[in-house]
Order: C-alpha cells, then structure tokens, then sequence
C-alpha cells in the first residue's frame, strides 16, 4: 500500500497531537517531520506524554530547509502569520499543503480587518476554503487548503442547507455557541488556568470573535448571498466539543419534518453529518474524538422560526480530523480513510 | 434577639438542603421542623452527609398536623402539586408561606395548559410572584410566595428594566440558558447520571419547557406590554449556576453604556443585582453560592440589537436564596439579612 | 480477509458500548447479534445515541437461542450470576466465549465467600483467567476466558513482575486505587448522581471490595506465594481511568533504576505495558481510550520500600480492550489487531 | 463591637481572596489593607471579578510602611522567603502575625534541608505551629503563627490522636493525599492548564514533597515519638479538597469502634473535628467551603491494621479558614467566629 510522507508543522499543541492520534489510524500515511521551534530536538513524548513508548519521532526547528525532500503533505498547525510565512517559502515544491491557522481563511479585505495586511495575498486567491461537505469539489484540486476555524464549521454546516435553499432569511441569524477548552490552545494563561476554568460559564470576545467574519463571508461566498450573523462564543469547562444553538427566520412555515428533509436530501452522501430524528439533539459528547457534525433541528412554523443544534468535536471535525478528510479528498483517497472511529463515550 | 421558627416541607433535595444551609448563618430564625416523607424519622445528616454533626434534625412525614403550632414561617420545597394541596390546608394558619416549587407561579390559564387544572385557584389568585427587586412591596404585604423558576430569574431580571424603560422590542427576544446539574434535583436518572453529563454538553426540551410561560406571562404582568420569547435550556457538567445569553432588538441606537446606564439607575437599591462595567461580562463561577444576579450588556448600535448575559446561582439567587430574600421582605427585616456571604470562588 | 462473527450479550452497559467501538475498528471480526433483555427491539442507537446514523443493529432478549449458530465468539457483559447462567447453557457450542464480568474469575472458595454457591463450578475449573500479558498461554488454548477486573488489572500488572522475581514481600502490600465513574456502570443511583460526585472525593467499601480476593488470588497463583494485599478504592470524578499507588517492602536495597529494569526485561515483548523513565509518572489522561497499561516506580532503597504506580482506561484495558486482546490471543490473530489506538488526549 | 483592623499581604492568590470572603462574614474585624505588588493601585475587583461591586479595597504594594499604624493583624500569605523577610520588619510592633506561607513551618535544619539557610531563626524560635487543636495553648500567647500545610493539616489531625494515645506504631505510616488545583495556586502553568488536568489523575512529586518533613518534624514534636512518613501527593481534577486515605499498623488488635472512641474522646472539644460512625467515611465535597476537618476510620484487627481517611478544604481549615481560626484563639474570641458556615454542598 502506498503510504504518502507528511510533514506537520507545529506539532505541540493539540491539533497537532490530534493530527498525530488519527494518522497513526491512517493506513496510507506516514509521519516524517514534526517541527515545534521552543521544544526543537525534544521527543515528542517529552511534549506529550501520553505517546510515551509510542511514537518516537524528534521535534524539529522550524525551516524550510528541514522538511524532506520527498514529503507529500504538509499540515501547518502554527499560530497565526507563522502559517503564511512558511507556506509562502515551500508553495512551489510539489506538496500538498493544509492550513489548520487563520491565514488562508479570510479574503484580503476582511484579513485586513482583523488581523492586518496579508503578507502574500496572491497565495490567499488560490487557496481553498476546506469546508470538506460544502468544497469538495475545489478542495480535490487544490494545493492548499485553508482548514476551517472549529467555531464555523459547527456554524456553516448546518445553516449552509438552509440558506442554499432558500428556506431561511440570511440575515437575523444568531449562533448562541459553546466550546470546551482545548479551542483556546495549550498556552497557560489565567484564562484557561484549571481553578478559573472549572465548574464555571461564560461568555467570552462578546460581538468581537475573529470567527464571525470567517462564518459571513464563506456563507456568503457559498450562497450568493450577503449572510449577516450574531455571534457569541462561550466556554465550556469541558476538553472538546463545540455545540452551536442558532435561532434563524423562516421564510414560510415549515414544519420540524420539513427541514430535516431539506438537511437529509443535502447531506445524503455525506458520511460525516449526521441529522437527528424529530425530538433528538445534539450532545458534544456523542461527538467526542471523531470527526461527525450533529445536526438537530426544532421549528416553530406558527412564527416563522426555527432553533438548530449541531455538535462537533473542535479537535476533529473542527480542526485535524476535517484537515485529514481535506487531505483525503486532495489525495483521491475515500474520504473517510482513517477518520472513521466512533465517538469515545463516554 | 427575635427568633422566627421555620418550618421546611421537603427537606431532602438540593433546595432544601440549601435552605438550611442559609437559615443556619441568619441571626433571626430556628430550623423546628423539616419533612421529607419517604425518610421520615430518619436524621437529616443521614440523607445529607455534610450536614454530619452539625445539623442535628429528624426528618418527618408531611403532614399539616405535624407542623408545629408556633411556626412563624413555611418554606414548600415540594415536587409540583404537592405543594398547593398542603399549602391549601395550612393557609388560614397565621403564618408566611413560600412555595419554591411552581404551583404558583402561573395565572390559572397558563397552569391549565402546561400542568392541568389547578387544585386551588382561589389561593392561586391571592400568590404574589415573588421576584424581590420587582415586587418588593407586594411581597411585603403577602401571606403566600410564589418563588420563581431559576430559569426564569436569570431572564427576568436582565430584561425587565430594557422592556419597562421602553429600550427594546417586546417581542423576538431570544433567550439562550445554561444551567448547571444540581437545576435538576436529586432524583437519580439517566439524564443526571455522571458519566452522561460529564464531559457533555447538550440543549433540552427545545421549545417546550415549563419556565417559557412563566417568564412570558411574568414579564408581561409586571411591563404591561405582550412579551414573547423563544427559550431554549442547556444543561452544563457544573454543580450550580445558570448563564442566560439573552438578545434583544432595540428600539433605538443606544450603546452599550446607555444600556448600562439603564440597568444602574433601575438597580440602584438592589443590593444584589450588579451590573457590570462596559466590556465585562459575568461568569456563573463569580455568583457560586451567593445570592448575586450579575448582568452584563454589549450593544450593536448599528443594527440595533444587544446582548444582554446574566449569572445567577440556580440554588441561591434561583431559589432557596431568593426564598430567604422574600421572607426577609415579608418579615420586615433587612433584605440581605443571612444572605449576604460572598460567592464562594473557585 | 476472515471476518470472525461476534455476539455480544449485555449491549446496553458501558463495556459493551466500548466493545463496539473498538470491534468497529477491528479488520477481522463482525458483530452479528447484541442484546439487551431490558431494551429488547430497540435500535441500539436508541439506547447509545452517540451510535445514531453510525450503527445499526437491533439489541435482542438474551436466550441460548438467540444467538446465530455461526457466532464464533461470544462476548458476556453481564450482571454476576447472568453470566455463569448462560454460559453454561452455550459452553458446547464451537465458540470461544470471553466474559467480562466476575463469574469465572475467583476459585470456588473464593466464590462462595463471596458471592455464594457457584452456579456450575465445573466450568470454573476450564475457565482462564484472561490477564494477557502473564496468562498467554493458556488463553490462546482457551474456550473460555474470564476477563479480568478493572481494579485487579491495575494492580496484578504492576505486581506481578516484583514478586515473581523476587524483589519485594508478599505481604504488607498496600494499594490505593483511584477510578473514573464508568467503573461503576450506568444504572442511575445516588452514588452515581452527577451532583453528589461531580467536584467531590471518596473512598468507598474501605476494607471489603470484591476485587481484593481476585487480586489476592491470581497473584498468588500466579507466583506460587500467598499474597496479601490491603485494597481501598476511591472514586475519582471523571468518566474514565484508574490509577493505583502500590506501596511495597523490598527484600534488598533496589534502587528505582533496578525496578525499572526488572519490568523492562519482564515486559520487553508486551507492546500494551509502557514502563516510565525515572522520575516520570502515569496519568490515568494519558492513556484514555486506549489499552495500554503504564507503569511508573520510585524506590526508597533506606528504608527499603517503593512506591509503584500505574493507569489504565478501566473501559479498555481494564474491560473491553483487554477482552478484545483476549480474542486476539484466542483467534491466534496478532496481539494488537483494532485495538492499538492511540490515548484520546486530551 | 469592637472591630480588629486586618492587614492581608499577599491578596492576589487564592488563600487571599479566601481570607476576604471569610472575614467578609466575622463580625469582629475590618480589612484595612490588602497587598499584591504585580498588581499594586488596582481595585481587588479587577483582579478577582467575583467581587466586583461588592468589596472595594485597593491592591497596595507590599512594604512595611505601607501597613498602616493601628493595624492588629496581620495576615502573609506570600511566596516562601517573601513572607520571613516582611514579618522579620514588623515583628516588633504591636501586632499579631499569622503566616500561611512555609517560612515559619520547619525548625531550622530542616528548613535548611528543605529551602536552604533560614533569614531570620531566631523569630523561627518564638513561632507557634497553628495547628489549632493541637496547640491551641500557646496559639493563645503567640505573637506569630506559622499557619500548617493543607497535607500537613489533613494528616497530622488524623495521625496525632493515635500516636499520641499510643495505639499504632510511629513508623510505616503511609500517607496517600489527593488535592486538588487550587492548592497549586493561581500562577498559571501548563501543570494547571486546565485541559492537562480535566478528566485526569496523577501522582506528583512523588517521595519529595516539601509537606513530608513538616509532617513529620510537627507528629514528632507534639508526641515526643520520632515519626517518620511515607507521603504521596496526588491530583484531583476538581477546584477544593484534600483527602488523605492513611495506613497505619496498630500496636494491639483495636476495633474500628475503639479507634473511633479515641477519636472521639481526643476532640470532644473541637467543634470542627467531625469523627465519623464507623462505615461511614469523608468526602471531600462533604466540607467544601468550611473549616472542617471529617475523619473516618476502619480497622482490620485480624492483621493489626487500620486505615484511616480525613477530608478538609485545602483552603478553608487548608489555609485561610484555620488562619482566622488562630487569629481567633490569639485574640480572645471564640474559636469559630465567623468561620462556623455549613458546606456548600453540592
């Protein structure tokens, strides 16, 4: 069996251990380089113990000269403009190349926005926004992909069936959602500090989160239409997990059975999403360690409004797991290679 | 110093648990008599273990005879309907009543449709709702309590000042809760079983919980104005606290210091009502066994909407808190009497 | 490639949840029949939702007949006495039979003091006790195997290689054992409610758990001394993990390097036992989900003990991994088929 | 009533901001002045948002003019070395002094052993270890008390009544502690990240903790025997709460009851020693957010064995709530003015 030589950038925070857990399940792949610059030199087990005795690979600088010759993926999971910076030295060598940071995300007019000037926008046009159900099509053909933000995933795969077929108003959306504390990093700080965080709930960036412009432009970009939202994030004292409750206006009166049609027509061949039965939503633990999108949905015909609920696992679907479902698609690999685990539950 | 003599029917869930508690820092009351039928006559430490040598108290049946003659005060911790059959037989008993469950909460319509006929509407009629900020002096003249919902004190408080002083629409108000486990009581379940909630995060009874109607119905009692809202719990893997995520369309462009402004000439005697500071929003942690309802606002001028966050502790402030609260009003002492500890943080 | 055909009886608990997902993963074997007398004709997703959409089989009463002619191995996950009950009825069929609960575990006597007569003892004299890496052996010649305790696990594997060489006393053995909620089911109960553990600590059945004769026995017949052992388990507030502090008397003065050396060489073909580095320890988070078993030791060569210490996953290594393992051995198929995962981290 | 003025130094951690929430409730004190040199001239509400509107105290620096003239007491709560270098400035006026820091804990060799030569011994000379049940004497008489260790607490209570009645033995006492993370204080690190400690369990620092000798140095000198311990620190993933689980060898074949009537007899005065019936045993979250310390004990007589098990709050009779205890007993109060609150249960 052919096994393609990876490459992960940014190896020691969790996206990049999750990156590590699902390929060690990935039957066509083999990790070659982890790079992680303050740990360069270090085990990987030293960063993380939990592959003590397992995974034997050494932490490398940072470089573009240190990424073999023969690497066929690249998977940079650095902090943001670290990502476009190295991305923009290696774009010429023949790789396949996924983003899991912000860089690529956003068009030169909202990047500037929020983060700045961009610092290789012609890069920025031939990425792929790499929400896999949605892209797929752009993402098998792409060199690099721009792996979504864990927030929009949980906020643009439900609402996209939605507003692509014209059942819902796009603008009056609200998306209520709640992630557990790995979404924050590995950093310390007093903000993720265990006593601070435990038995506590709060809302966090209130009207200002770098994912809302992500969320509007790509519903935006996907449907045609100009997609305004409310968005607020909120921690939850949990590891992983991200549920969004999102409140929309309905055009017409559908009922509950009404738009769970509309979501299983859309997502028939999608192995990866999964809508609940009339009266059943969502739980972020159904969802734990795979890379499944929960959907739920109750309607209120009489007023024209509808509640939708979706669970993903932040580390998986919203990050290394979708990143390696990307990768299979750029590879012609099935889709579900390697990422086809069931939910750790409990 | 005078000494009021409390009785607690149903002493053996989180609230009466938490009644206790309280009572035993307040100056001017004795516990002398508690019920909880299916362990009477057992010690109270031997169904709370934390109460072990240091509450010395024999549970016993519910009985209206069994509450002593002198007892000045009844708190009624009981399951729906069990409390408005024995309040119905102990009121003309010259006695304060307050019922912490919510046979009284709802006008006899709205209890029809969500509970059934009501045992005794003409008690019903004569309940005050007992929301302390709003309606202190009502309280002060009742014989009987309604204590309100936990849900529905998280959204009540935030929203009655915006909705009396005209600020915002009465109708498209989203309100998004969170509520910690112990909100649920102590009936063991499936639904409250460790390792379901752990780790999980889930929304429930989408569209279609009790507290809806007494938040509509209390909100429009007290504004004048037909309130609607939609409400959609969540239960998170805390002990205590609910986190209420409340937006609203204003009226007018107010920012979000003009919203605070509201709140703080509203609240300016409410010693346990605190309003945050611009760019500040509260944490259920920060409340933990206290009797704090903090607000937080955050406006978007531009499109004319807000976000308005609330903490309460379920426990406390949501129940046996804002019971003591009541009792302090209708005894005519100082309303933080017993009640004024700091939250207990972390 | 051979699929093996798999019936797992008692579906609705959490070892057999866990058997399904890892049986999922798992290239050689199918699961053709689960049951669940109390939720006989429900879809399992009914009672497992994280399943939903992803498996699809239908739990049975559990009856001899029941279960397909051309099952090949038979999973038991049952309340103790359920199984002895039924093995005994399908112990002639041509199936290897794995049961995870406590029937075949302890010796007659054993049996008796503790549970009472056994219901057919013949069959517990054929029955292997199914700790992997020191039973080898006689489990792949095995029909039928009783699948070890959680608790015992963590504590054999640790033990074992001190005392079959020699190193340290048979008596004055002390472990302190700590486990996740799962350990003990998912009946609702109080002591299982989440608001009675959640942020709490215990000990409970001080000096009279069940699993201490198992321990007892099995490492005495697996090195020919009598040990004994003093066993407290404590219950921690997580899903999912035991750890256990092993105070042990050294017959010499071992340094902690001598230790470490005696379980390197003991070990040396055992890809599930990762034994620590001096001066580093096992975290019960470092091996969630997975089914390794680590080991860390720190001796005190003046006053000639050491303290030992070591974590599993109860649900796998501790349960259904460890049966899974069992298979393996049993089916002659390599050791580690579907179940070399990596930890679930964080 | 006459008011005490308090000085806390050290306000920032969670020891300080327990203090303010404890003497927030005694009726014989007022805080006068709180320290925090990183955060010196900022509101207290900025640096612990839960007692924002509530307490309004400014941060000073910490400098010994700074501590105003008529200050009666003082409160360290400062890194070790930081707290010697203070209280050897101030020790000569006219104050009272209560050091929660280790500065004051050890005699001098084994301080010397443990941090390296000792600032200022001859105040290390006049300092009285304030373990309150046990020397309240000259707790009574000091001018300076080192406030003990949390495991130092939840150990030497337990330990000192059998010793000191001569029923176990003074060596081969082993120590097995669970803590959990707010005795790690509030600096962050990746130790207390809160995704590294959720849903996890470790032993730390194992056979090398500072709190070893302390036990040991305080059990040797109160019984006059020359005690000697073996001590494991773990880690609970949970805010409050020491569990200490205790196996000790007896001298003859005492019952569990005779142990408990020891127990019984050695703190019938100590209002906040709750002993246990026998099979009944502590719980952490059985005395969160009190002064109690709860002791359970088991005997096995057979093999001259007992286990015993306290639970305290590692931050109430852990730290601050056993600081104003002796604060207190030094000024003539009663022992529990204002720390006589119930447990914040759940």
């Amino acid at each position: 069996m052919h096994k393609y030589k990876v490459s992960i950038l940014g190896a020691s925070g969790y996206t990049g251990s999750e990156l590590i857990r699902l390929l060690h399940q990935h039957p066509n792949t083999i990790i070659n380089h982890i790079t992680a610059s303050k740990h360069a030199n270090k085990e990987i087990s030293e960063v993380f113990p939990h592959l003590n005795n397992s995974i034997n690979l050494k932490l490398e600088q940072l470089a573009p000269s240190n990424i073999p010759e023969d690497t066929d993926v690249v998977f940079a999971a650095l902090p943001h403009g670290a990502s476009a910076e190295i991305i923009n030295k290696i774009y010429k060598r023949d790789i396949k190349i996924i983003d899991l940071g912000a860089d690529f995300r956003l068009n030169a007019k909202n990047y500037k926005d929020w983060y700045g000037d961009h610092p290789c926008t012609e890069l920025l046009d031939n990425a792929v926004y790499g929400i896999s159900e949605l892209n797929k099509e752009q993402i098998a053909t792409a060199k690099l992909v721009a792996n979504p933000g864990c927030y929009p995933t949980s906020a643009i795969l439900p609402l996209a069936p939605l507003l692509k077929s014209g059942v819902i108003n796009e603008d009056n959306i609200i998306i209520d959602s709640k992630s557990g504390v790995t979404g924050a990093g590995r950093s310390p700080s007093l903000d993720t500090h265990f006593s601070e965080v435990n038995e506590g709930f709060k809302a966090y960036k209130v009207g200002e989160h770098r994912h809302c412009p992500e969320i509007e432009q790509q519903l935006s970009d996907y449907t045609g239409f100009d997609v305004n939202v409310t968005f607020t994030p909120h921690l939850i004292p949990i590891d992983r997990g991200i549920l969004s409750t999102i409140y929309v206006n309905l055009k017409e009166k559908q009922t509950t059975s009404d738009l769970i049609k509309v979501y299983e027509d859309f997502y028939k061949n999608s192995h990866f999403i999964r809508i609940y039965p009339e009266g059943k939503y969502p739980n972020t633990s159904y969802v734990r360690g795979s890379n499944f999108c929960d959907i739920g949905v109750k309607s209120n015909p009489e007023n024209k409004t509808a509640i939708i609920i979706s669970a993903i696992d932040n580390l998986v679907k919203g990050a290394s797991g979708q990143a390696i479902q990307n990768m299979n698609i750029m590879l012609d690999l099935p889709e579900t290679t390697g990422i086809n685990g069931l939910p750790l539950y409990p």
